[in-house]
């Protein structure tokens, strides 16, 4: 087999995980959606997701063309670059926002058909939910090397450019990829957090309206936000971060083309340059093979089987990864990387993404343990609520900041292990190993708010007791595979950055970023406050957000007669379009800042954008950790206050002073795990990516 | 005048601090103290305090002594440095503590006597809490100039050593304060707010003990923390500051020692190393002189005759500076920095001693901006208070979060300006202008909690309520000038941290910190984590001893018959002497981790300790930035709303839901602003430090 054979297989293990997708998606529609209630509740959710994404993608639409115009004036004359890398932009931003499409639409099929299935069996019921997630987590990787790989074939077989320019103009890909991200992650995160704070809030105001009460205008609004946030906004992440790793490692790949050893080898001078996009094909088939195992029997615990599949993927990969690398690469070779000789090996780059492996599956196992109930952080914080809620908040807050710690170790570890063994390119391919499984990491991860929206649908369908005590199973295990989840999104978006951050240093020429120079040290400053005041944007505009809402459900009790009742219905749509309205209008302020501001930066001084970049990545990560683990250990407080956990004898239970205070707790921590915390996973890999697509101009 | 004349003035103006500080001591000392009961509470605060600091300082002995016996060791045989390092660190450490030890004396005598005088007018209250402040300022100041000017003078004339080696020994001085601050400003932030939480909580737990009833055993712990906390930890914290901005400036100068046009200079070559001596030594006659302004008529505004003398002391500052500085300094010269040569001017040393001058007063009116009543940012607060605790926090998060932005810009703005105008000598230069007049600043700093005891000794003792409302006023003004503190604070230690940083490299011998070396990348991301966990340690120290408290206050209520019915007193000294040890106890840990960790990392690889300071640098800054505000914003939303401001017509006020919810938001600020994020301070400056001392061992 030669390279370019190999290379054509690329997008052919896109169209296989597109076609299995369909499968599972024809195979979901066709299950039965239960009950009349249960169907129109469905076709609520269903009705406000796709009016959420109909508005996203109009504004988008707009936002897409107008940054397609601007980079396409901007690199039309540029050495080493072309106007086309709007069409990869365009190209890019279409396969994220189509990925997403297919996931939201599969999703709230999913979910109802969950709760349905979960009327005959446990067993029954995670095949659905998973088969929900597992069409959004393909959908993302088949689009991913679909894209890049057909992007990569055209551009080299219609153009008579080098390499290093056609991944030039690929990297527009991985921005439009951001572009998607930044509308899903925060607009949706945004959206989420504000029905769900202003359907809680709502019942506070005007009492007797709990949060799930069909009489709560906002309720399928909230149940909306799932599905917008936790499926379509972490798929665009991850999509994000897919991309975004695989095309710094080929950028960095450039740097080997004249290497002899390169050259002589079996693929030729562009293996190292096709090797992530190979990685990324064959974790494709891991993951599909590794879904098959996903099971759960009638009683058992659906953990196991997720674990199976998911820890499964990640061994095969290991080992497959050793083959592909040694098969690819020359046994060893040296070239001049950023103006120094240095020597390298396939062995080393196999090192380096077993590291990346490593360090993802390590990181989402200490997020768990920090967030876990039962486990010694949050029942900490269940013993601090005994004291009110201020004292619930403290020992939330020290959690978060103290599950920075070991995260960070594990981080810089990766970063110096896999330099040692494969250079910048090593740090890169590490990343592209972390993200390799993404395929099944992501289908249980939607997994999770799939099986949540089924467990609300029960309620709201009024289903009996072994209907809801079956999605309350499925729920747990969604909790703690969001846990683990969102660390692995974080520490793949820092890799990714990492990634990034290197490819934009060989693209822009810069030669070092020294922070004893003050320019570089200022931008290292400026880019450690942005996630501040990003975050601060983010939590500002659910704020807002929540407040609107919560005044239309005072105009519907207001206005609607018999609402409170129970004999009207209540207007959900105007619920749906207030927190549809609000993400959008709020995403742009925040939007521009991860934008204008690296670009600024970019024009003054190129170093100084590298100490911005080295800053927003650290304190990014940290930060988005810090929000997270908080948020997760303040939800599980909750819900082990909830699930009657006894101190000293005394069961605390719901309604009691430690469950009130608890609840304070969880509302602080939704919009910091759901909306600010994630929003630091695209701030970081969007300047990143800025970056390198500017690095061009400002070289 | 020659060099010699000009280095033994410095000692000097330290003496003029000191005896002008004892005069006023013995004024205050010859106050009346009002009347029998006044005295005694003041006596129990004064107990408290004075056990507190013996405790500590007993504990510090053995801590002095072993650190001074391995520094003695490690430095003995080593090229460029000498045992006597030891000498110095033991006085820059015995020097921090007596000056704690006479500010706090004076602070727990001014209180009382500040009540006192509020009964006989608002001016006469001003003089007294004034008056107190002023001589910790003065202390702090004196003792800073003293030991650093003498001990100059000694190594100077009694060794053989070049100046570069004496210099080296004298930075084991600011390591003895740094020991000092970590023990003052993180033992005493941790005993200030276990007692203040523990106080507050008890009334919860067992209901009806408001915090500032006499019969709450906890509330003489209470605002014995005050002082040890406010007034002794800050000291500490400025002191550390000021001398660690001396040292890294007079490092930085001798890289000057050879250049012809300094030797040629009026002075000779040593100018720029005495020049922030000498400025230091005029700041001290600026503060005292702008301490005359400082007055209030009946009826008018304390914060009037304080802006005077602060802002009139840092104006004048600004004028003698350019006279000291193109007295001493040659027009230009040229000098061999880091490798490269550069020139200097005397003027471009002035700019940048004006950048650090008004990046200071600039920090600090920001901080106040987002932390007064009546400003956008905690009206803000106010209003999300009205929808319960959770939004409470959410909008106090947010602000903290946003509060970072502007600060960061004029940071960023102060490195990159001082370094054109003077280069690194430039950025540590602007440190010591910043902290020239920190006579003055941290008079007003300490004016605060003097007023504040003297507030609630007025309560106490049941005293009129013209003499609260006087005291009120006093108090009023004291939140403002403690805002603009703790921005002054958190931004000189910044810029000090950054000159200690710039010494560092130069006698560490480390040619630059390039982030794209993945070792020095490491230590940015650990660097950056390790303000987060070293806050978890704080805020996590405090709520075990706000438990501790909390059970002993139960346990009193209790076992003391007749407590609860007012007719039995309270131990009170018990509950000192918890908060004591606990304060004792749990600041072993996070002092540990800033010790060794720089140490550990620097004998892995000193570039990788160059990492780190920058990451705990630019993290530590932000992450107390946002801690401080959040707390203060916080803290005045809860006394707006107790002041009874309206919203849309309806009076908040106390025991309103808005104002419970507030009341949670202050609890939770209170460790953030007066434990974990002032200690920060000193954890970016101590591992500056350390890394300082450490540097000819690793060189």
């Amino acid at each position: 087999m030669d390279i370019t054979t190999l290379t054509y297989l690329v997008p052919v293990s896109g169209v296989i995980a597109l076609l299995y997708a369909f499968t599972r998606a024809q195979w979901v529609n066709k299950q039965d959606v239960g009950t009349e209630l249960m169907a129109e509740l469905a076709q609520a959710i269903a009705e406000g997701a796709r009016a959420f994404l109909r508005q996203e993608y109009r504004v988008l639409f707009v936002f897409v063309l107008v940054v397609a115009v601007l980079l396409a004036f901007a690199n039309a004359a540029q050495v080493g670059s072309s106007w086309m890398i709007s069409i990869s932009f365009v190209v890019g931003a279409f396969c994220s926002a189509l990925a997403g499409f297919i996931g939201m639409t599969v999703a709230t099929k999913a979910n109802v058909r969950t709760t349905n299935a979960a009327r005959t069996g446990l067993g029954e019921a995670l095949n659905v939910a998973f088969s929900g997630g597992l069409v959004m987590g393909l959908a993302v990787v088949g689009l991913g090397v679909l894209g890049l790989g057909l992007l990569f074939i055209a551009y080299d077989s219609m153009t008579d450019w080098n390499v290093t320019k056609i991944i030039g103009v690929i990297s527009g890909f991985s921005l439009g990829a951001s572009s998607i991200a930044l509308f899903a992650r925060v607009g949706g995160g945004i959206y989420t957090k504000a029905a769900d704070v202003g359907a809680d809030l709502a019942g506070k105001v005007y009492e007797g309206i709990p949060e799930d009460d069909p009489r709560n205008p906002a309720t399928i609004a909230d149940n909306v936000g799932d599905n917008v946030g936790d499926v379509a906004g972490m798929g665009a992440d991850l999509f994000e971060s897919y991309v975004g790793s695989i095309i710094g490692t080929m950028v960095l790949g450039t740097a080997f083309l004249t290497s002899n050893a390169m050259m002589d080898s079996a693929f030729g001078e562009l293996s190292a340059i096709i090797l992530p996009l190979a990685l990324a094909a064959v974790g494709i088939i891991v993951s599909i093979a590794g879904s098959f195992f996903v099971k759960v029997k009638e009683g058992g615990n659906p953990q196991h089987g997720l674990n199976i599949g998911e820890f499964g993927a990640a061994g095969l990969m290991a080992i497959l990864s050793y083959f592909i690398i040694t098969a690819m690469l020359p046994e060893a070779w040296s070239a001049v990387v950023m103006g120094n000789m240095m020597e390298f090996t396939s062995l080393g780059v196999y090192f380096a993404v077993l590291i990346g492996l490593a360090a993802g599956t390590l990181i989402g196992l200490v997020t768990e343990y920090y967030t876990a109930t039962d486990k010694g952080p949050v029942t900490g914080i269940v013993n601090q609520s005994l004291t009110g809620s201020a004292t619930n908040i403290i020992a939330g807050l020290g959690v978060g900041m103290f599950s920075t710690g070991i995260p960070a170790v594990i981080l810089a570890l990766a970063i110096i292990g896999a330099h040692e063994f494969a250079g910048l390119y090593g740090i890169a391919i590490a990343a592209v190993g972390m993200l390799s499984v993404t395929g099944i990491q992501l289908a249980v991860d939607a997994y999770g708010p799939i099986s949540d929206n089924a467990g609300g649908i029960a309620e709201m369908a009024k289903l009996p007791k072994e209907v809801r005590e079956r999605t309350d199973k499925l729920d747990a295990v969604g909790n703690t595979t969001a846990a683990i989840g969102k660390g692995f999104a974080i520490g793949s978006a820092a890799l990714t950055a990492l990634g990034l951050f290197a490819a934009f240093m060989q693209q822009a020429n810069v030669p070092n970023i020294d922070v004893a120079n003050p320019k570089i040290l200022a931008g290292l400053l400026l880019g450690a406050m942005l996630p501040y005041v990003f975050s601060a944007m983010a939590m500002g505009a659910v704020g807002r957000a929540a407040a609107d809402m919560i005044k239309e459900v005072g105009r519907q009790f207001a206005e609607i007669p018999g609402l409170r009742e129970g004999t009207a219905k209540p207007d959900h749509e105007r619920c749906v379009e207030i927190s549809t309205k609000a993400a959008i209008r709020e995403m742009v302020a925040p939007g521009l800042l991860a934008v204008i501001v690296p670009v600024a930066i970019g024009f003054i001084d190129k170093s100084m954008l590298g100490g911005l970049l080295a800053g927003v990545t650290v304190s990014g990560v940290l930060f988005a950790i810090f929000q997270s683990n908080a948020g997760g250990a303040w939800d599980n407080a909750k819900k082990m206050i909830e699930s009657g956990y006894s101190i000293d004898g005394k069961e605390l239970g719901k309604g009691s002073d430690a469950h009130k205070a608890s609840v304070v707790g969880d509302t602080v921590g939704d919009p910091l795990k759901d909306t600010s915390g994630p929003s630091l996973n695209i701030l970081i890999k969007l300047i990143a990516v800025v970056a390198l697509v500017i690095a061009p101009l400002i070289a």
